[in-house]
C-alpha cells in the first residue's frame, strides 16, 4: 500500500490522480492533499478518500471544513502546502499544483525523503539545479508525470545513460498546428483554447499553441535526464500517439505510445517500477488510426521553443524569467489584453533585458519570478 | 572482450555479424566459425578474423583449407557444426545457419553454457519446447537476432512479464503487400524476390511475401517470451520502421524503431545488456519519412499466417511440419515447379494430414522434418 500526498487535488492532473487512487483501493491511499478555493470539491474528496491532512488556500476555508470534518487536520496557504507535501505518513508526493508556489513544497518533500511524482512545471524549469541536487543528496527519485517525460522514463528502463544519443520529444503542434505564422495575427482566445488532442487547463493549452509548453518540457528533460540541450530534439507529430522517444548510439530508438490519457503516466509514476492494470484506459488501435505523421520542427514558426532552448542554455536565472514572463503574458492574452503573437514579443523583450544570475537560490528565484511578472505587466 | 562462435558465416546474417566484429575489434573476437561450400569467402574470413576453429560442409573443403592454414583447426559436416558451436573458448554462439541443421548445435551449445544469439528460425519453431527447457536448465540466455524479436526484447528491458498485455509483431506485407489475393495467381519468382524494405536471402523473402515469415516469428515469440498465442498479434506496417511493440496492461505501449538494418539487432545481441555505437548505422529520420502506416492483418489474404497460429496452438510436432512443408514448397516455387498460391495449398494439405505428436524429442523432430519434405515432394 503506497500512501500518497497530493498537491493540487482539484486541477486536471489532481482529479485524474484521484481517479487512479479510486481504481486501486488496495494499492494506494490518499493520506494528505491540498486544494485552492474549490471547497465543494475538497468536501467531496475528503468524504470519499478520507485523507488525514488537508490544506486549502484560505484560512476561512480551513476553518469551515474543520467544523464539518473534526477528525481531519487542516492547514492553509504556503505552510499548509508544505505540511501536506511532507506529511509524515506519506511515501510519495504527487505535485500537481500550478505555478511557482509548487517549488518550495517539492524541496521540503525531498528533504523529508519522499519520492516525488512531478507534474508542476516550475519545479524543474526554474529550479532544476536545486531540485536535482537535493534529490541526489537525499537519495530520492524524481518521477515525471508529463506524458512526454514519462515516455522517456519508460524508454530508459534497463538502459544506460551513457548509451543515449538523444531524446526526441514529440509535439502535437497545438491548436494552430496547421496555420502559418501570418494566419495567427487575429486568432481569438477561444480558438487558442481548442486543442486537437488533449483536454487540459487553459494556461497549458495556450502554451501548446505557442510551443512554449514543449520549450518548458525541453528544460525539464535537461534536468530530469541530465541531458545537454544539443541532445534534446523536438519532432512535430500531430497525432500525439508516440509520446516521446530515446535514440541510442547504436541507432536504435525506443518509444512509448498510447492514446492521449494522462492517467497512464500518472499511474506509471505511482506504480513505478511496476505497472498495474488500467481497465478503464482506452487501448491504442494503430490500425484504426491508420497513419502517424512526423514533420521537422520550425523554430521560426514556433519562436517560444527557440526562446526556451536559449534560456535553458543560458541557465541560471534565465529559465525562471522565461517561465514567469510566459505566465504573465499568457494571462494577459487570456484576458484579451494582448494578441496571440504579442505573447512571444513580450517574452522576448523581457528575456533580452535580463542579466543572468548563475546558480540562484530559492529566494532569488522567487524574487526574479515576482519582478518578471511586474515587468510584463508594466509593458502591457 | 567477448569471444564469438559464428555458424553460417557466409549467409546474409553471418556476413553482417562479421561486419559488427570488424567494427569493434576491442570488444569482439571471432574464435570459431562455420560455413557451407563457399570456400573463397571462408578463406577471406580466416585471413581477416583469424578464428581458431573452422567448419565447412564437405570434408574436401576442410582438407584444402588445412593445407593453406595449418595453424587453424578444421572440421566438417554436422559434427563440425557442433564443434564450432561448442568451441571451448567461445562465450556466445551466433547461430545464423539456415535450416533444421541449426537445431542440434544450438542444443549442444546450451549444454556447454554458451549464451545463444539465435537467427536460425528452425531452432525455436520446431524445438522451442526443448530449447527453452534446456536454456532454463543450464541458465543460459537466448537472445533474438530477428529485428522483430530484438525489438520486443528491447521493449521488455526493465519490465515484468506479468505486466504484458500482448506482443505486437509488425509485418511489412512483403513483395505483394499492395496486391489482392486474385492478383497473386500468376506472379513470378522474380517479382516475389523483390522485397520493398529488406534485402535478405531468397527463402526468407518468399516467406515475407506469403507472410509465413511472420507466422514463424509468432511461434518464435511464443517460445522466446513465454507468451500464449492469444497474446501475440500481428499488425501490417508497410514501412518496417517500428520493428515491433509490447503493450502492457496499463495500456502503455513500448516500441523499438529504426531504419531496416539487421546489424542493429545483431549488435544488440552481441552487446546485451549494454549497447555500443554503430557509427556506420543510418539514423532514423522520421520527419524525412513523414508518415507511418498501419493496417489490420487480413488472415484470409495471408493464409500462411493463419496456418502458423493454428500449428503453434496445436503444438507438439505440428510446427515442425509447418516449417518443413513450407521449406519444401518454397523450394519448389523457386524452381518454378509450382505457382505462388500453390505454396499455401501444399502446406495446408500436409498440415491437414498430420497427426500431432506431443512433446517430440530431437530425433522425432528430425524424422518428421524428413518425412514432411518427402510428402511435399510426392505431391508436386
Amino acid at each position: 500500500m503506497k500512501k500518497i500526498s497530493l498537491l493540487g487535488s482539484t486541477g486536471s492532473i489532481g482529479i485524474q490522480t484521484l481517479d487512479i487512487i479510486r481504481e486501486h483501493p488496495d494499492e494506494f491511499r490518499l493520506v494528505a492533499m491540498s486544494a485552492g478555493r474549490n471547497i465543494d470539491l475538497v468536501r467531496k474528496a475528503i468524504t470519499e478518500f478520507k485523507p488525514e491532512y488537508v490544506s486549502v488556500q484560505e484560512k476561512s476555508g480551513a476553518e469551515t471544513l474543520k467544523t464539518e470534518f473534526p477528525a481531519v487536520a487542516f492547514g492553509f496557504g504556503p505552510e499548509g502546502l508544505e505540511e501536506a507535501a511532507t506529511f509524515a505518513k506519506s511515501d510519495i508526493l504527487v505535485n500537481a499544483v500550478l505555478g511557482s508556489v509548487g517549488l518550495s513544497p517539492t524541496l521540503k518533500a525531498i528533504e523529508a525523503g519522499k519520492t516525488i511524482a512531478i507534474a508542476n512545471k516550475e519545479t524543474l524549469v526554474t529550479a532544476g539545479h536545486l531540485v536535482m541536487a537535493a534529490a541526489k543528496k537525499y537519495g530520492v527519485a524524481i518521477l515525471p508525470v508529463d506524458s512526454e517525460h514519462s515516455a522517456i522514463y519508460q524508454a530508459l528502463q534497463g538502459e544506460k545513460t551513457k548509451n543515449i544519443e538523444r531524446l526526441i520529444l514529440t509535439a502535437s503542434g497545438g491548436s494552430f498546428r496547421d496555420r502559418k505564422r501570418e494566419e495567427l495575427r487575429n486568432v481569438t482566445v477561444e480558438e487558442a483554447l481548442n486543442h486537437p488532442n488533449w483536454s487540459m487547463g487553459a494556461k497549458i493549452t495556450i502554451d501548446s499553441a505557442t510551443m512554449m509548453n514543449k520549450g518548458l518540457e525541453v528544460i525539464e528533460a535537461h534536468w530530469l535526464f541530465s541531458m545537454p540541450y544539443e541532445k534534446i530534439s523536438v519532432l512535430l507529430h500531430k497525432e500525439s500517439i508516440i509520446h516521446s522517444m530515446v535514440e541510442f548510439h547504436d541507432s536504435s530508438i525506443v518509444a512509448q505510445l498510447g492514446t492521449p490519457d494522462m492517467r497512464v503516466p500518472i499511474q506509471y509514476a505511482l506504480t513505478y517500477p511496476d505497472r498495474l492494470p488500467l481497465p478503464s484506459g482506452k487501448r491504442l488501435n494503430l490500425a484504426e488510426i491508420g497513419k502517424l505523421h512526423f514533420t521537422e520542427m520550425d523554430y521560426d514558426r514556433f519562436r517560444c521553443l527557440k526562446f526556451a532552448y536559449d534560456a535553458g542554455r543560458a541557465g541560471g536565472s534565465m529559465p525562471a524569467v522565461l517561465n514567469a514572463a510566459n505566465e504573465a503574458a499568457v494571462a494577459a492574452f487570456l484576458e484579451n489584453q494582448i494578441t496571440f503573437l504579442e505573447i512571444e514579443d513580450l517574452i522576448q523583450k523581457v528575456l533580452d533585458s535580463h542579466e543572468t544570475i548563475s546558480n540562484p537560490d530559492l529566494e532569488t528565484i522567487q524574487k526574479i519570478d515576482d519582478e518578471t511578472r511586474q515587468i510584463v505587466n508594466s509593458l502591457l
